[in-house]
């Protein structure tokens, strides 16, 4: 039943569509991520959502502004744009840039035993992403170090900058940004992303040309706190009205796309779910909401304020869905909870196969949840086909074109499924 | 190790791409489908694969030819050119095309009850492939009678022509083709696939407007049967080298794409299975033997060519593996066998879940290994992610492009540990 509501309309796209379309990237604090507040309650409200509100934070506000761009500079005084992209959170490197020599290392070890070599250099990780990790997300977390204590480590040993290859498996030249972190008693240095193709460039030419520099621009700055929030809508239980089951995404997204897949998709599944039952003319035993999250990429303001929010003093929160992995064809649920009910859910199993969503198995939900999977709640994250994931991840790839119809509308379809199983019959 | 090896270089999409680029479309009796049986007996033995040789037979020989074309002429005499392809052995129309009012069904039983009013007509088959159903061949097998059985059927009540609606669930307007039938006995009328969104125009225009006719004109035609092959290449087992376990796919394609999914996909993957277990040292104890069929889309020639050629009588077939569903993420295998057989092979279940293909289940292996399998060997189909392959599937669609290189290669990867597993452990 809800398989045939769902493929008939393959609703969830449309939606996905509307969002990236009428609001464009969604990073925390811009013009953005403020319409799709207002857009995804107005959607919520055209389903016939109750209870729709937004409830305000406070966001970090960095902009990548209008300079940001870097030049190879062989021995023999030859230029070659490279294709990269500020960090989100860098500072801005002077009008002028930075020009500097490069010290090529593949972990934080080989840096620290560079040592005084790497002072006054711009630092180049270089370790790719491994594309023989069978699970993605595991590839990406053996490389993601370099992006998010890249700068740290490298102003510890003086440098100047830090270049950090694009954590993807793609072999384009598209650069991959993300969040990086600084230390308070640590000069703070820029850092870029750069594309895999240049990546290969730059090796090969720092290893073969001593003289060889890069000149980096950019003007990113960070502006002080926004106002934002995060945007609620639900199906109020009807015979525990005060027990909650939460299923949401976050709706702000880094700025180089707009965020179709990280994590439009998880929003938009959201909503369609509710919608999904709505239509179907089913009242659940227990509310069940959507919810879009602010700011996970670059502070997780979103789910810690939703937590915290006064209204939750009076509600008790069941179960929590985050789905943030991309709108591919779904395979589970990652269950963050003992391992009792990681048993209790495997029931299940069979009802969640029928959409190909039967994969049961004790995982962490994700980011923007963890705050009510520590206050007591069981926390879910919908697994999915994850290889083609980071090819798109927070790089101008992510677009509309990149998510199939169907494969987001089956992802919708299993989170309906979940919310109602857990909705008529607790955990 | 097979990972290892397979996902650092995603090998089997650049054999694709080597295919694809250096063939072009291979309908059997083509330039392209002679040019690829050469390439793949020199992938063969470049990889230092034994006994490369290629099996003789004959072929069907349908040309599309250079006109194809279709208009909708409304009462008010104005005209739309319509997308169309001619179906996989249409006869042509004359010169001069057919010109004729169009009535549309969608079903036999509908065409039966129309009786008269389809004499001297064209049938429009408008029934869409069902997207409710989750397993997308399912769907297609929902759909499909009407381009395989449609010319019959409508020819039985006097129509002129056939246009049916593209078995696909793609929402663009590109004709899928597809093999057709006739009868001997029943008049043979031409008939053409149309793309969806002219279907769709081609629907609301035949409603509100009875004098609206179409204009269909194609020169195809069926040539004498013409020489082709099948492509063989193995690894001698180094015990039972008389018995055999037979990895492939089909080397025609139809000639609107490139046959990137369907089937070129599987015929790499298939050579790819063998040159990982040749780079990693291994000598099969039973020989493995890649298998190009040819002539699968129209005929099923190479199948059963295969099964009777000479060489066949000194060899015993423990198992035949074919892929021919896309080069999609894998999943598991189905197994053409007594439940005892396909219980054996899920003991392997763990094993092959290393690359996501553990998903053991009894089923139909496929259209080529069929006549090997009735003899008596176990049949094993690879089954993949389906939800985007109808969207490809015998079209303009189905290019390189459309092929994504890590997921091909995970087939490739759990081709080459299923064949492993049956070489040293048997059945």
């Amino acid at each position: 039943m809800l398989l045939r509501a769902g493929l008939n309309g393959n609703s969830a796209y449309a939606l996905l569509a509307e969002l990236t379309t009428a609001c464009g990237p969604r990073l925390s604090g811009s013009p953005g991520a403020a319409r799709a507040v207002d857009l995804t309650a107005a959607m919520m409200r055209r389903y016939g959502f109750v209870n729709v509100r937004a409830e305000s934070l406070m966001v970090p506000h960095w902009v990548r502004g209008p300079v940001e761009d870097a030049q190879l500079l062989d021995g023999r005084g030859r230029r070659r744009a490279l294709a990269v992209a500020a960090l989100g959170g860098s500072v801005a490197t002077p009008r002028t840039g930075i020009t500097a020599g490069v010290i090529e290392v593949r972990s934080f070890d080989e840096l620290r035993a560079a040592g005084p070599r790497a002072a006054g250099k711009i630092v180049f990780f270089n370790r790719p992403m491994d594309p023989t990790t069978f699970n993605t997300f595991g590839g990406y977390g053996g490389a993601v170090d370099q992006r998010a204590s890249g700068a740290i480590e490298a102003a510890r040993v003086g440098a100047v900058g830090v270049i950090v290859r694009s954590v993807t498996l793609a072999h384009d030249n598209v650069p991959h940004t993300g969040s990086m972190s600084y230390a308070d008693s640590i000069v703070k240095i820029p850092a870029v992303a750069i594309g895999i193709r240049d990546a290969e460039l730059l090796s090969t030419t720092v290893a073969r040309d001593p003289r060889a520099r890069v000149r980096i621009r950019l003007s990113c700055q960070t502006l002080p706190d926004a106002p934002s929030a995060n945007v609620l809508g639900e199906l109020v239980g009807s015979e525990r009205p005060d027990e909650v089951i939460v299923i949401g995404g976050h709706l702000d997204c880094w700025d180089k796309g707009v965020g179709a897949h990280d994590d439009g998709a998880g929003c938009m599944q959201a909503i369609e779910a509710l919608r999904l039952l709505k239509v179907l003319g089913i009242t659940p035993k227990r509310t069940i909401r959507a919810v879009m999250f602010m700011n996970e990429e670059n502070g997780s303001r979103g789910g810690r304020a939703y937590a915290a929010d006064p209204h939750r003093t009076t509600e008790r929160h069941v179960a929590a869905i985050e789905a943030d992995r991309g709108g591919f064809t779904p395979r589970g649920f990652a269950v963050q909870a003992d391992s009792a009910t990681v048993e209790r859910v495997r029931r299940w199993a069979p009802l969640l196969d029928i959409v190909g969503a039967g994969q049961i198995s004790a995982g962490h939900a994700g980011v923007d949840v963890s705050p009510i999977v520590d206050a007591g709640a069981t926390g879910f994250g919908l697994i999915v086909d994850h290889h083609r994931y980071f090819d798109v991840h927070h790089s101008a790839n992510d677009t509309l074109q990149a998510v199939h119809p169907r494969e987001l509308e089956l992802g919708a379809i299993a989170g309906a499924l979940l919310v109602y199983l857990l909705s008529e019959e607790g955990l």
